[in-house]
């Protein structure tokens, strides 16, 4: 029978760690107590799952990986989360770890549709770390966020995203700035030789993100963003289905889910779900992950796994144009880096700004490969 | 200008919780540093948002007020969220406490389409508890499922819904077993002159959900489940607005964010994206949820709240039918008491164990009747 492994923490401070392991088992299958699945020969052949590994820490926690039944989690997008780390997320003693799918999962999620490789196809950069940086702040006119765009690109940046902000506001309607702004980064292409990609954010219910992603591709756009935990991962996975022939960005909004490991949110379901590169916290910036963290989320984003694309890091949040040798050094060539309020900063100094970056971005890559 | 007011716990851990409270000022509104947003006038004047409250709490916390543009969280449901707890949902010290956003809200967000009246006009049932029990475990086929609902709707539970780990299995096909189960409800609804009421599960991505919630309402089925943090938030929002002419129970899986205040996820947002009745994890059962919060969950979902229709609390989680009476006690006569797995441990008893749970929640009713 085919399983879907998990790992969960189960923390000391919970009364009776082994026992919160059986509950956390029956929680995630068969929601019953024991007697009652026993009474039933195909659900206690084929539905209770296992308990595989127990592994006591010095802390006090346990390590528990279990085998749950795969039938049972394949049935759809959703309900492979539900089996996942349904109920169980609300069990405030017990984290995600870790998980395994049979490699069968990728009839239901094959993963990313473009990833790394399709990324690099796009902008036709290769051997070095894409740069990438955002339109904003919210509350610019198309025409404000469109100079920005211009000046972005003609400095060399590659992808040009808008902040996580910009939705279809009164005050910079959604499809006058899609219409624009990839006008702008048309020209500058045009004009350089360069593929420069501007990545619209697509937001709302379902139906909205469908006739979003029809509007940008008609205009031309070449890759989109979009925060899975906002509009929910099984909305992730239908647009990319369904609605894209464009690589797509991640964002981390609405991410907080605590009780996850972030390198197993943003590592490992992000790209399952689809996601070709995915903008997560970056250590030493506006938030708390440390370094070993963002290398975790790197490599899970990076790595041979259920043989699915591998989907580009972008680490963001708070990054200064002073760090990017370093950021090179530690990401690596395959990496996408993300400056946005830093460049800002500079005002009318944006051009020169965003050149240096471009240009760090660059030589720090020559540095890199001349090193191997 | 109008303002979504946003309460956070900034936790004393945090370094210098004060400087935090500016930094998740800016992340939850224009995201660069000040100084980019004194460039622009209008940014300056309608997006920047401000501080209202500052109070240190004993604990060395200090809890923060913030308000908010509206006009960048109306944009569309994923925004709202985005606006209330994007970014700073990744800070580990943050916690989102409360909010309140104005009266307008409803024009995007306009809460429960059926609410605690239209689940009571759907059931018959006024002056008491509702009673509620689940198909489970998963593994069973459709046969033995609808078995199992034969007997609890004879029995007098008033709504009988679909384990949340039912999805569309081969072992149990969603079509077949909402057909039958809806058979067999409507067979003790004709035999009995109560309405009973099953309600089946919703999940996968949003073109399942819509296809599924189409069929369900062909087959008769009055009230539907869905779990809205596997399939979004928005997607919740989409589906009561545009495909569903009957009640949702909202189901907690998934729901483990640690970093938002349970009552206020399952109370007030779980409501304002349509639910008109929530499931959640009760006092005293497998989860850790205490008898405060519990409270102040159902007090959520009932309160009078920006004219929205106040929805049904539907306590749960490893409840025992022993409990009865002190739930009734507990929660009052406007809510949905739900046991699952204790009564399918009776075995071939199920009947009057489940009888004796219906007999139960209308003595325990007529008991707090005649106590006002």
């Amino acid at each position: 029978m085919e399983t879907l492994e998990v790992t969960y923490r189960i923390s000391a401070d919970s009364a009776a760690p082994e026992a919160l392991v059986e509950s956390v088992l029956l929680e995630q299958t068969i929601e019953t107590p024991r007697s009652v699945a026993e009474r039933y020969p195909f659900v206690e052949e084929h539905m209770m799952g296992s308990v595989r590994e127990l592994r006591p820490e010095e802390s006090g926690d346990v390590i528990a990986t279990l085998s749950l039944p795969f039938s049972n989690a394949a049935a759809d997008p959703a309900q492979f989360l539900n089996v996942l780390f349904g109920n169980s997320s609300l069990h405030p003693h017990v984290t995600l770890l870790d998980f395994h799918p049979p490699s069968t999962v990728t009839r239901l999620l094959p993963g990313p549709s473009f990833g790394m490789e399709g990324i690099r196809q796009t902008t036709g950069v290769t051997g070095r770390p894409l740069t990438c940086s955002a339109l904003k702040p919210v509350g610019l006119s198309v025409q404000e966020l469109s100079d920005i765009c211009r000046t972005l690109a003609e400095s060399g940046i590659d992808l040009i995203k808008d902040d996580h902000y910009l939705a279809d506001q009164s005050f910079s309607p959604f499809r006058e700035r899609v219409r624009i702004c990839q006008e702008v980064v048309d020209d500058v292409s045009s004009a350089t030789g360069r593929r420069v990609v501007y990545v619209p954010n697509l937001s709302g219910g379902p139906d909205d993100i469908r006739r979003q992603a029809a509007y940008v591709q008609e205009q031309g756009v070449r890759a989109v963003m979009i925060a899975p935990m906002l509009v929910g991962l099984p909305t992730l996975h239908a647009t990319c289905r369904d609605d894209l022939d464009v690589p797509v960005l991640a964002h981390p909004s609405f991410g907080g889910i605590s009780a996850i490991r972030p390198s197993v949110l943003f590592g490992k379901l992000f790209r399952l779900y689809g996601a070709d590169a995915v903008i997560f916290a970056n250590y030493g910036g506006r938030f708390s992950y440390d370094a070993a963290l963002c290398a975790e989320i790197a490599q899970q984003l990076r790595s041979a796994w259920l043989g699915i694309k591998p989907s580009f890091p972008i680490p963001a949040g708070g990054m200064d144009a002073d760090r990017v040798s370093e950021l090179v050094q530690f990401f690596g060539l395959d990496s996408i880096l993300l400056i946005g309020g830093s460049l800002l900063e500079a005002g009318d100094d944006l051009d020169s700004k965003a050149r240096r970056f471009v240009e760090t971005v660059h030589s720090s890559a020559t540095t890199l490969q001349n090193a191997f």
